[in-house]
């Protein structure tokens, strides 16, 4: 069985965690999978959002805690296996915020340790009132430390650290509160509320989309000055764009835009 | 009609956005208005705050996209004058963190694209039940990437990412839980609850204030060993103000203080 | 009578600021107090989990106004004796950043200023009800500025800058929407529920916590990918700890954990 299936349905890529026995681990084989489709999706123009879920009754448990206790066999203890499995987790969640297209966290059931840093790292999430989200590492006695870089650019400090300290789930609508996801529904209804914000965005132009993205995370990392100067070129460039010269047009005579990549 | 209209009551000065029939755009000539008037602020020490609000039935509805289109005749379809207007509309949002007045934005009705951003931009907000915020550019193809300069240093991340995203708007109650704006009030009681937020900083001491919101916005940016060596220096240099040891003396005396500024 | 006291129960140490007729102030036998238990408890590996209380009815009001008043006497109008003191006083406040142990402020009443800063320097904040939180030197004419340093990576920013300027005071459950204190209880359940938040984190694995807490603030200002190259390494570290080991088998196995450091 395929460890993540992809489902396309119009310009949304749905990518499903599909190892629902083992609650979704993102064990290297679902890693690397990961890595691949992310890869072919930055290449396919055809797409416009992507829908992370989870097969079965959870999102993502983390780590395969099993796989990883196997490499200890080695001369080294793990050490170099436990190095090159952080390295590829930290490039997967990386190339996510790098694809062009935003990705849309789909969360039911349990979101935990590096499952939780995928809802963080997706640009936007939409969970069920019944998901569950913590950093619960600690309760083992693995601080989770890698899924922290996403969590504290998500939540406000002292709540962050309660998470992680604590190992303590918090439920949908505390995650809501606190930055962590966009918006809570009741599980019936999550399918359709999350391809409704996949389509609304998927409805936009692209390369605007696209632009933005890209410029959201890159301005965030700059001084004032420095952001204003970069996001100023950005807009040159988007105002140059025929199909945004289009959408102007159409705006002031108030009819619908007619874009060449639609 | 001026594009601005200044009326200084006592220490606070309120500036109205005047093209209400345009909801108040930030045309070039708005634009101009807006950066004199900045400047003459800032060497004004009779004015300890300042207030920004718009005339008629919106705060300020972005850019002017009809004189934007105008400049597409140019020979290079506008580029140098798209890159001079966000280079313009940039250096006044940041004149608006540099004035040594705090700025309080007065908000009623549409906040939309630029218009968002000069809301974030302001170091407070009150905002009418009626206000309403959206960066929706990306519904003509026209990623807000300037405003969301300012948008993302005032709210969570995966919630601007939406803003953006879907050029929804949102309402003043989910502003204010964003930190958006600080306060929201009915629409009646806008002006009263402006005004005596605005008197409230403006019977501090000047220096103090003054002295505050530059360290404000500079430590920020700093790590935290810098900012507090830096604010270190800030704290002592305040403590050697006549009128700040006047102010503790009182207090410990049980007085009101005598200070010379008032 | 000791300006601070300190009662172990377990593994749990309680300061506590101990000056209340005076309301608890960062006075300099304070601050030498607090900097050199802060000093010994880096070393004392008995110890897991920090909490910091004060006595009567105030947390604490902030600097001691009296003392620095007198420090006017000097030749040079106190510049070199406020320096002085908002060097030590920066550095017990990273100091507590830096403690290998996680910090609990138990706050009931007041806490102003440098009090206040205190709280948000410390990792969690559990509040009373009765709890009131303001950085309210600016109504003297001396703006907080570096209470501002640990507010501002609290809370949103406009709250910040109201707090700041207007000098007003937010009340327990205000302060927990806005980032500031991690739980609100009723007054006379705070000792309980501090203890329980401390007992909770003082179970964990305490080599994973303080690698945790170390890294917590180090990665908070690194751009992504060096933090997550950072946190990799950390994670690495972690694994092959014998207790981590010992934690992740048992969990596989479904066991307690038998560790080498309970």
């Amino acid at each position: 069985m395929a460890h993540l299936l992809r489902n396309d349905i119009g310009p949304v890529a749905h990518l499903t965690l599909n190892q629902p026995d083992k609650l979704n681990p993102l064990s290297d084989a679902m890693l690397a999978a990961l890595s691949e489709e992310i890869a072919r999706l930055a290449e396919d123009r055809s797409i416009r959002v992507v829908v992370i879920k989870g097969a079965g009754r959870a999102f993502c448990a983390g780590h395969d805690l099993k796989e990883m206790t196997a490499a200890r066999a080695g001369d080294d203890k793990g050490r170099a296996a436990f190095a090159d499995l952080f390295d590829r987790c930290a490039a997967m969640m990386q190339s996510l915020q790098r694809l062009p297209q935003p990705v849309i966290a789909q969360v039911h059931g349990l979101a935990a340790a590096a499952g939780c840093q995928l809802v963080a790292t997706c640009d936007m999430a939409v969970a069920a009132e019944t998901a569950r989200f913590g950093v619960n590492g600690v309760n083992i006695g693995l601080f989770c430390s890698t899924p922290m870089v996403a969590l504290t650019r998500n939540i406000p400090r002292k709540h962050a650290f309660e998470m992680l300290t604590t190992g303590a789930f918090v439920d949908a609508f505390r995650a809501q509160e606190l930055g962590l996801v966009n918006r809570v529904v009741p599980e019936d209804a999550l399918d359709s509320a999350t391809t409704e914000l996949a389509e609304t965005v998927a409805a936009k132009l692209a390369t605007a989309v696209r632009i933005g993205k890209e410029a959201f995370y890159a301005q965030a990392r700059m001084p004032l000055d420095e952001a204003y100067r970069y996001t100023g070129d950005v807009m040159v460039t988007n105002m140059l764009d025929r199909d945004t010269e289009e959408g102007i047009q159409a705006f002031l005579e108030k009819r619908a835009p007619a874009w060449s990549q639609e």
